[in-house]
């Protein structure tokens, strides 16, 4: 545990960095981010968990809403929403909108007013309609936008990105930020390995936004970024280039590869978890939009059988020797398909799944801290003044 | 943003009104309440706005829970009452009934007492089933004040009307609080004609109670309110009766006719809205009650093919321009059935929605205010003296 | 209402009672308690009652997240867990998890870790499978207290045992906090008769946690407990060991018989309420493990017509003449099958549960302060220190 001392001199580097385009500001993509905010996310999320453990409140909401929007099941980021906003002071209420899964942007905006009148965040996943997740929290966002220029809402409430097509930016950061204790540090990450994979499932139409947001993020620390998928599994070729992008900026390498074998050899960090590919999501999202159901179960049909030519792509024992000390970071972003234990044969085996047990649940404790960063740094504009508010006055959590 | 001073002024004014009467009672229907009643939940909802936008908490509650109970879909007034709720300090806890549409009166009591032991409020919106709403939620009433009187419930929870088969309390005075700050004060609204017309929509079975609030409630105000609808539309009688009264009272006028145009003929606020014939509704109820699978989808078509008769009656460009110099405040309780938008032939041209966006989302942004000024009138016997204290206080909202 | 000075004098009564065991500690069954542990429960309930009646804030949580699993319908306990969590502080989240009643034990500890990063207490009911439910808690139990251990979690959220196939401790401290009350306190529980009997409902399957919750807690006050039911109707042979080992050690007794008159017989308490034969919930048990809905649908068959063979096994205005001096008190969980009112024949006449209707709604109404008071005691060391500390600062719950 953090004592005082410590969290203070991490409220002091935080100064060092510029947030003042996250205030008012929504949450979209990473490399919509600069390097400045991204550093932000991850301190202010590291002190607000360092708060908690001294049992010091980080209640910064007298009252007010969050608004959770699932357009996808979820337990996972429901609680670390939930969690989030709880731990700020904020009231989660859920959109339950089962319907209208491609809504017409009008009545998109009428909604999106309708729940905001007292409402200071809005997390919405919708991830599985290439094109529509994001155009989707676009609409929102506009349209609070508006509705707050128009006088009709009091405060615009942020909007953070709890997964869409495009990026999973909560899931992606909470992962970094794993990797970054994990390591001791971000100045040590330089040329570490990272292989993010594909990796066979028994189900098909899992979403892109987890490789995509690996990439799309690991490739700014110097690290050497690889992605491994059987040939067709393409992810976004616009997040690929991003991830090069990153990459020359950050002096360390991304390249695509078609070998499980070829990506975990000596690397420092395996990621391997299914995902469609891309071609396949954009037919999918196209049937939807028809309601062809014959059409859906036949694309289904073969899309499983052609996973199925790639079965050996899984994470085993002798795989894992391969990396570097026979020891990577395996990651997973969970629920992970477990040979023999969730599935017959899935994306890993069970033993080297058990191993990392612990690790994989700690990535996981990072999200509810980094979504109430994202809400925190939209919400103040001088981030590190009201942190240090917080320390001082020293408010007990449980009393 | 109203100042403080101007916020003082407001709560001296609401010292002239009498509210003993509100404090530990329900709220039902407008017009079982006084004037000074009436006035005041308009009151206290613009203090509790206010103060809001002055970033001072309203949070008069430590903890408590609101019921809410939804026998019927809702996403506006969920929401509103969530933030009502939320603003006061309340947490929202909602009974998920959907069994027991008709319940026996033994079992409301014991459900009402067993979900009120630490409720403050309940919430109720049931207005499907003719001479069913009104007689639950006064059910639930009778029900905790028996609780309170016999030692069951250490506080008497408030009952606040969400909708029922009768009125539309909340969104009645939501709208009329609009009206209000549209007109620039209660004193400009002598002698305004307002036309409340029914429109063509392409389902049937909606709602009496928001004809019925308009009429009730738009009557006391000195105004001239005109009723329209097809042959056959009527509303409830009992309700008509109070219009006429209150028109009398107020120095207004109340009428019904039959034409849409005439209605709209320079009128200064229009209110075009489907809704299903009073007849009707009593006849589906008793098919519900016998649960006549076969006799409702009969209704169901004979409805709807009455309706199409009357497809005319729709709000159009060349009807608004015969109202007061074209621009009479066109007013929806939403969602509008918009043509060739949310459905081919509707309540309302598109055109005609779209101009009127921001006055119909500011109408609806009063209703979290209203329940919330339902509720605070009900749990302080003096509201103003309350009001002054959250004001002298004047702790942040957000911090 | 009980003044101050009666509420210090509670809490001095609280000092006496060594409770160190259940800091940090969860509630399964009422016989893992010692006599110190329960008699603390209702103390601490009585005292957050009567700080609440008092208007005195117990909010001893600033943030946080109580959760719940109901892995079968549930309205009253619902309310009742949420009402607790919203007493202490703790804002509800409620785990819907429709699927795999009968999980993987790698798959539960997964989801117990991911929901409680910032849990502090996890409320479950898992009540219908025999061998099941308190297996399921036992590992939610352990895996977030691996999770503590392992660094994953910062707290360890208690569990609190909301019914499970063994025990209904909630239920059951409810029930005898009220019938301390009625008779003026434990002292004067000596040597009264307790009649726990099965009575006929037109249901099958109804747990067996409440019949086997009321021997397990009533026999430890020096009462004579009687258990009837009709030959095949037994409840586990376990507890009825803890039951007659209860009474030894209070100086009750114990007794099974197969006759209602006979346990009716000058009874100070009677308690009819349905349940299914042990060997039932077994076999039901088993045959939903295999999925046999053939075999399901034959057991129901056979255990209504078996239960139908004792419809005079209903609590009637005849048998309670026969209690102690015909006013025995009327106990039961409800919701009941009365006769003629919620079902044609079911365990007890409309006239006798009438009679009864506020001591069975004041017997409910101390469910949310049995749970608060479990809670707290897990959650402060001292817990008379901290109630201390409650009433001294008065903090108003309405302000």
């Amino acid at each position: 545990m953090k004592d005082k001392a410590t969290i203070k001199q991490m409220i002091e580097e935080l100064k060092t960095l510029k947030t003042d385009n996250m205030y008012l500001n929504d949450f979209f993509h990473t490399w919509k981010e600069s390097d400045d905010e991204i550093a932000a996310v991850f301190q202010v999320a590291e002190v607000l968990r360092a708060l908690r453990e001294n049992n010091i409140s980080t209640k910064v909401f007298d009252s007010g809403l969050g608004i959770s929007v699932f357009r996808d099941n979820s337990t996972r980021t429901r609680f670390s929403f939930a969690s989030a906003c709880n731990l700020l002071g904020l009231e989660v209420q859920d959109l339950d909108e089962k319907t209208s899964q491609i809504a017409h942007g009008e009545t998109v905006r009428e909604t999106a007013n309708m729940i905001s009148f007292m409402a200071d965040v809005i997390g919405i996943r919708d991830d599985m309609y290439i094109g529509k997740g994001h155009t989707y929290m676009k609409t929102v966002a506009e349209a609070v936008q508006d509705g707050y220029d128009d006088g009709v809402l009091e405060q615009r409430p942020t909007l953070v990105n709890l997964q869409c097509d495009i990026d999973h930016p909560t899931q992606s950061m909470a992962d970094m930020l794993h990797v970054i204790n994990h390591f001791g540090g971000v100045e040590n990450l330089k040329g570490k390995k990272v292989a993010m994979t594909w990796a066979y499932s028994p189900s098909y139409g899992k979403p892109l936004s987890v490789p995509q947001g690996i990439i799309g993020l690991f490739t700014r620390f110097g690290m050497d970024v690889v992605l491994a998928h059987p040939e067709g599994y393409n992810v976004m070729a616009d997040v690929e280039e991003v991830a090069a992008e990153n990459a020359k900026k950050s002096g360390g390498s991304y390249k695509r590869v078609d070998s499980m074998a070829e990506a975990f050899k000596d690397a420092d960090i395996v990621y391997p978890k299914s995902w469609a590919p891309f071609a396949v999501m954009e037919e999918r999202t196209k049937i939807v939009e028809q309601g062809d159901q014959e059409a859906l179960k036949a694309l289904e049909k073969r899309c499983l059988a052609n996973n199925a030519k790639f079965k050996d792509w899984t994470c085993t024992e002798d795989l894992m020797k391969t990396t570097k000390d026979g020891k990577a970071l395996y990651m997973h972003c969970l629920p992970a398909d477990i040979t023999g234990l969730s599935c017959k044969e899935g994306e890993v085996e069970a033993s080297v799944f058990d191993r990392y047990l612990v690790p994989l649940y700690k990535e996981a404790s990072y999200k509810p801290y980094i979504i109430a960063a994202m809400i925190f740094l939209a919400k103040f504009q001088n981030p590190s003044a009201k942190l240090e508010e917080l320390l001082e006055a020293a408010v007990k959590r449980i009393k």
